[in-house]
């Protein structure tokens, strides 16, 4: 029997726009056992299951609207083992992404994907397809997960993925349920691919004096054989936002723009010759300032550059984007999308993975009364998703659509790809019992 | 309307076993309107319908049984768009990856995944999600597609994927249609993802007295900062198949088994710094040779291993496997395969992709009577995929299921993912009209 608790306030609250939801009751099994009896119990009793994680999601994905059953996963999270010869960690769901760097700081292997919040739980990172800094080298969540434990709506099990490098026996089930935000099934175990820490990496920051020039660079980068491990872009008002949080200051350095991006490699000598080979390229570039850093630099600069979302969240409630434009769309976009914003009176900050062309706009609520701020918002959020629907791209990146998208998503899917959507979850759930009504609804509605 | 042709014998016969089936008619499609209208006659019609490609498929994957209609994608072919931008090749799928690499030849791209047969179609390697050689590096065909167009059994049209590096907006339909052998849709146009050529490579052959000396190296060099573009691994007895075929030699080296590596980078300084850390490594290693090619020489010897295959069917009919384990465990698999089939009194070849823990086991029936050859193999291959089943392994790495594994593949999978792939099945073909019985079959027979 699982341990059911009445509802703390953390879980039946939105963790963008503050409003209260309902739910049942909680549990916090700790074992295969437990988890399986909660979800045969839900299904003879015919109730929903949300899976939860650290709450750490930015769509409202694990939102209750109904008094659904929640399903925490929070104490579900020993690292299981450390496998050298296949480099994988095997690891529970509620591990959190702090404690397996922790974990792997003394050891020769790190995992890439690197997500902003670090208190994010793996089995969360997974259920939203988590992307981060470091994907444009690595690849996001999805290119990193070798195998997972899911257990379906009527609490059985089913291992997917293996640990094998290659796989053409049968459906890819592993990547039907990376990123389908706890609608298809509860990822309880996982085995994460591990990488040789680099031996050495620099970072370097180049200025420009308009976005404009910015694009070229990066484009320019991507076609060359340099692979950057991180490739980011934000303007002096988003790094504001970061210094003033931190009490820390950036470079001086002249530029409105900026791209910040990491070179890592085997040796020293590697990336050195890297650094030359973009240090020559960017002689041709129309820049203000080209700064490699030392050490120190670098991590206060990498530091800011994490913290503009929490220095923007520390001054004002904000509603953050993570749209995501084929990488030749990315600047047409943020300029079209600024216009937008402008149009509509609300503040925006822009910054961004620029290597896979995911652009971050905080959409600033400052002083506006809730209504106002609920209606400019409205209005610019559907204006922000066609623009980015009309240039290829999709309404999330990294953060998944959960709640808050869930208009916008419908708005931008082909209906053919929607209805198959309804057809898989269907065939999955057929009861629509896990996590109902996030991502899209089963009808329409 | 569509062309339907009487069936050429090329389409009844088994590629492996020379058996003859039966279909009911061919069509070779020119446009997507008469994709979509065979597809839609063939629903009124309640027929199934198999998707034909080049027909170099290793399984019978499109073999027809039971007198389907045939759609063949062979005349659906032509390369759409290079877009130097995002870096994606646009081509329908009847395209084959000699015509890409023919394409690509003067350009600074290319298209990673290298499987054996050039004369494949890219839509049949997307079918299988085919490997090859180069999967250590880049992955395999799964990770180099970015987007596909599908049709459906009903004849409705898909767009999967997308241009954007990152997607966290809905389930992930690509991945599904990938390697599902037809049985879901049909795939007719790709996105493929390309990347800049290296600039500079080098191979190297090490020989080894033994087997046990040649795994330590594997697991050294993966564990390694080094990322070989390709890791072969065969023994003199294979390679003599590829040498009588091919008429050339291969090296005047010490060693019984051999690996066969390329280290490629951007510029000839990193390769030789990857080439010196390799050299170094190998001091400690149990070796009996250590030979760096020079280009000739590397063209020579890649060409004989890419030959050992044909090399073999020149010159007796062979059942060739694609096993996969995980790569910790590829010595001691191949060391009990080997006693399997001593045992079984069955002649087998041994070489393959050490890098993906990919085994190639080719089965040769030599001088034996037709039904002495069916005995021996149905018993070896029955303890073979239970060997590797044991090891954590799966029965194809890059061929895929089709017809000839499919008794092995039930034996080998968890009860729970076969019936959720039956799920998946019912749920996007609810008659079971798209190449039925392939991989497995709706119901249990």
């Amino acid at each position: 029997m699982n341990d059911t608790h009445t509802v703390p306030e953390k879980y039946i609250t939105h963790r963008v726009t503050g409003e209260k939801g309902r739910a049942a009751k909680i549990a916090f099994p700790e074992t295969e056992a437990a988890i399986a009896d909660y979800l045969k119990q839900a299904a003879a009793q015919k109730q929903s299951v949300i899976t939860v994680g650290a709450s750490t999601g930015l769509t409202g994905a694990t939102f209750p609207q109904t008094g659904e059953w929640l399903l925490s996963l929070e104490h579900y999270r020993n690292i299981l083992a450390l496998d050298e010869e296949t480099l994988t960690l095997h690891v529970q769901s509620g591990v959190t992404l702090a404690e397996i760097q922790d974990y792997l700081e003394p050891t020769p292997y790190f995992y890439a994907p690197d997500p902003g919040s670090k208190q994010a739980t793996i089995g969360g990172t997974a259920a939203t397809n988590a992307g981060g800094m470091r994907a444009v080298k690595y690849g996001v969540t999805r290119e990193n997960i070798r195998s997972m434990v899911v257990f379906l709506a009527d609490g059985s099990k089913l291992a997917v993925g293996s640990l094998n490098n290659k796989d053409s026996s049968g459906y890819d089930l592993k990547d039907l349920f990376i990123g389908s935000e706890g609608t298809l099934g509860v990822i309880t175990e996982l085995g994460l691919k591990l990488r040789p820490k680099p031996a050495a990496k620099v970072s370097v920051v180049i200025g420009f004096e308009q976005l404009d020039d910015l694009a070229p660079v990066v484009y320019q980068i991507l076609g060359s054989s340099l692979q950057p491990a991180a490739l980011e872009f934000f303007d002096r008002e988003a790094i504001r936002y970061a210094e003033r949080f931190l009490a820390e200051d950036f470079l001086e350095i002249e530029g409105e723009c900026f791209l910040l991006l990491t070179l890592d490699g085997s040796d020293e000598e590697s990336v050195a010759q890297q650094l030359t080979q973009l240090s020559d390229a960017s002689a041709k570039m129309k820049k203000q300032s080209f700064q490699p850093l030392r050490e120190e630099q670098a991590q206060r600069i990498w530091r800011l550059r994490g913290a503009i979302g929490a220095g923007i969240e520390h001054v004002t409630q904000q509603e953050p984007l993570d749209v995501v434009v084929p990488i030749n769309q990315i600047t047409a976009t943020i300029k079209r999308l600024r216009v937008v914003c402008l149009q509509s009176n609300l503040r925006a900050v822009f910054f961004g993975h620029a290597g896979d062309g995911n652009i971050h706009i905080c959409l600033l609520r400052e002083g506006l009364p809730q209504e106002e701020w609920e209606e400019r918002l409205a209005v610019v959020l559907h204006q922000i998703y066609q623009e980015v629907a009309k240039r290829g791209g999709l309404p999330s990146a990294e953060h998944g659509i959960g709640l808050l998208k869930k208009p916008y998503f419908k708005e931008a899917i082909d209906p053919v790809k929607l209805q198959v959507m309804r057809q898989l979850k269907q065939a999955l759930d057929p009861q629509n019992r896990l996590n109902p009504g996030k991502i899209f609804d089963i009808t329409d509605k």
